[in-house]
């Protein structure tokens, strides 16, 4: 029996001991946003570091203006060096009445479907999924005697409002926390049987676009026909926006954004996600985006452009006949791949101007500008990892982007100059942030077993 | 001497006397909209019933919901019948301390310029205009012993705050005031040596537009590229509503549109309003209406098309990643000739739906219907009026077309099925609706003389 083979079969002999552990964390309520739970961030965070000092870690808090960042440190095999990232903070639970069980009394439940599941604040988002690395590491040392690789974790206590003081925490830190490789556990599986790796997040290129044309508000009937009119000037900027193809036409827009390697493509494709699974349950069925591109394609590795909110002129309760002198949108792009957001910027605002008469004005606000996130798809730390959670799950597992943002992820590439592996297990019905929690008996011990697997393959 | 020239020729004989009368009118503060006032707006009545009735006419003041509207009749000559609208109320005088001398307090001041001007709340909205009118069946009277054609009016007292019990009134009662010939008095000159008379209102169809597409607001991270966004549907749609040349696309919305009588086109030409005379006071200087056309055709005898307001999404400061589920713009069309605004308004909503994603929906609010009013330029009493005029101004009376609506002139047609003749002497220096109301004195003068002229010329 090998090595890997002896601590999986450990994992499987202490789940309930592992269980027990998670709970004891899960009982703690460390909600971050309400000061009234101040104390029990700290407990949580001492619980925590207390816990990996148990196996062997250095461990202690780091204090910041708000909740302190558990950092630990441990040795371990030839290396790479890993970062593991999570946070022990927890949402709010209101409304209370809607759980069926209390959120911070963590019990084991049989969904109808006959899957067993935790119930509690926190089951997923994100001490489960904290705990499933957790307790790979202890099977890991307590089967083998150390680590298979060094290991250093940070785990935050302000997720859930913002992360604010762990950006300068990191940067304050940066050389002490500069590693080979970011283990971040905050992602989900595809499915309930498809493991998933997040290879990219989308940048973020966030514009408010201010129009004015006269230099007051205008009656319709004594104006209308001469003067401009800012709510058409902005409606055509919005509408040329897109070619009729779905395709944003900011020039060099498409600079940077890569075809996916075939093999990648093909595992998407083979997912068949159809239009009417991921938009029927919001009462679409049309896939908005590019033409030619699956629905994957234009949540994930396909870049963007959305107006996110637009007004002017009058739009209160009936009618008003005026000529508004001004009018705004706020409009903004998901970025993939190497599009840098700051050229993109530039060309934007040349394409706005271009479109505004010469007798108006614009002014722009800037609002968000972070490129996308995208590890390598023959990056060796990915090809392993993916072959671990294959080996764990029974099937291949598929690498994915993930249509939003995890701004410490940029950080930590911009300034630790360090990738991240983005590993969970949590599902979709997992109701993070709302009431009834849960988090899959499966995804928590097979999430155990997957990192034993990942951490192992790493080492190798 | 013609009983004409006689009747003129004591009109300017009696002008102390005519002013002195107005004057007296002016002094009665008939603010309308404050119930505050309530009594001064009876007392402005009756101070004009009593005038009329010495000079013949039978007057009488009748009861609304509101202020009473003055109504006097007296027979004259053959005919035509005319009935003349004006009215007593008056707007509020806010701010105060604005005013040069007490607006109720009328006196004759020198401009700058040299013209002589008649300051006071009302002097020209519309109390100063009324005058004229009156002053000029007194002089007839008084020089032939009888009015040249049998004259109604309606004078009213709400006309500042919405004419909402005119209009009932005047249905109630359309037997007894349906004339031949309308005659309203509150309009304005082309410039200070150039008469006009407003030969057509443009009419209105106001519609809101209320795009839906998912059934909830989105994170535009989650769902950007796949879900439809209605801030772009509703864009796509405003910017398609006129083509390149400012024309209004659709379809059959220029049914009914007739080109300008070459006589007209000519004397409007001649006018010669640049844009930087027209849009520079409201900064701006590039005409955006339809190509090829005139500023005075794209502000009066054009129809058009607006969006008046629109909202959508995320407005607040800041910046928030979401696609909205739904999105409305209030978009109005100023209408001319014969123009039918429920088939525009049918032909508009196929537009719009035609241009709705399949999986989206659109909802419409009616919030106004009305059509363009348009005297016919060979109507025998606009050709007697503008000539008329001519001869009293020494220059070519201009038949103009007003970008917005008289209300009162649509029921006049509508209800009484009689046209309206719109003449008056206001400047666009009168500041009305503001602290120093003024009205010059010659337009007080030669508008007593200009109704003379009209009015026997009518009689021919």
């Amino acid at each position: 029996m090998s090595n890997l083979e002896r601590v999986l079969a450990h994992v499987d002999d202490q789940l309930d001991a592992s269980l027990e552990r998670l709970f004891a964390l899960l009982r703690i309520p460390s909600v971050s946003t309400d000061p009234a739970y101040a104390e029990y961030c700290r407990a949580a965070a001492q619980h925590l570091a207390g816990d990996l000092r148990g196996i062997g870690f250095d461990a202690d808090l780091r204090q910041t203006p708000g909740h302190p960042v558990v950092v630990a440190e441990a040795n371990g095999g030839r290396g790479p060096s890993v970062l593991f990232y999570g946070h022990y903070d927890v949402q709010p639970v209101d409304p209370l009445d809607l759980w069926e069980t209390p959120p911070f009394e963590p019990s084991v439940k049989t969904l109808a479907d006959g899957r067993k599941v935790i119930a509690a604040r926190g089951a997923c988002d994100d001490k489960g999924q904290v705990m499933t690395f957790v307790e790979a590491c202890r099977a890991y040392r307590s089967v083998t005697g150390k680590l298979p690789l060094p290991i250093t974790m940070m785990i935050e206590g302000e997720e859930e409002c913002g992360s604010k003081n762990l950006f300068p925490f990191v940067r304050d830190n940066a050389a002490a926390f500069r590693r080979d490789l970011a283990l971040v556990c905050d992602t989900g599986m595809w499915s309930q049987d498809t493991p998933a790796i997040t290879t990219s997040l989308r940048g973020l290129l966030y514009e408010e676009v201010k129009v004015r044309c006269a230099d007051r508000d205008l009656h319709s009937g004594l104006y209308g026909g001469a003067a401009q009119n800012p709510i058409r000037v902005l409606a055509k900027i919005i509408a040329a926006l897109h070619d009729a193809d779905g395709r944003v036409t900011v020039p060099d827009f498409y600079d940077g954004v890569h075809e996916l390697p075939p093999d990648i493509a093909a595992d998407l494709a083979a997912l068949n996600l159809t239009a009417e699974e991921f938009l029927g349950p919001i009462g679409l069925r049309i896939p908005a985006g590019e033409k030619g591109r699956s629905i994957i394609e234009q949540i994930s590795t396909r870049p963007t452009c959305d107006p996110n909110g637009i007004v002017g002129g009058y739009t209160g309760e009936g009618s008003k006949t005026v000529i508004a002198s001004e009018a705004s949108a706020k409009i903004s792009f998901r970025l993939v791949g190497d599009q840098n957001p700051e050229k993109i910027r530039a060309s934007f605002r040349d394409f706005v101007r271009a479109r505004v008469p010469a007798d108006c004005s614009v002014t722009f606000l800037d609002h968000a500008s972070s490129p996308a996130i995208q590890l390598a798809y023959d990056n060796p730390a990915l090809v392993k990892a993916r072959a671990a959670l294959g080996a764990e799950w029974g099937k291949k597992a598929v690498a994915v982007g993930s249509g939003g943002s995890i701004p410490i992820v940029g950080d930590f590439k911009r300034v630790l100059g360090m990738d991240s592996l983005l590993v969970g297990f949590g599902l979709e019905d997992d109701r993070v942030h709302s009431p009834n929690e849960k988090y899959d008996l499966t995804s928590f011990h097979k999430g155990i077993r997957s990192w034993v697997r990942i951490l192992d393959a790493l080492a190798q």
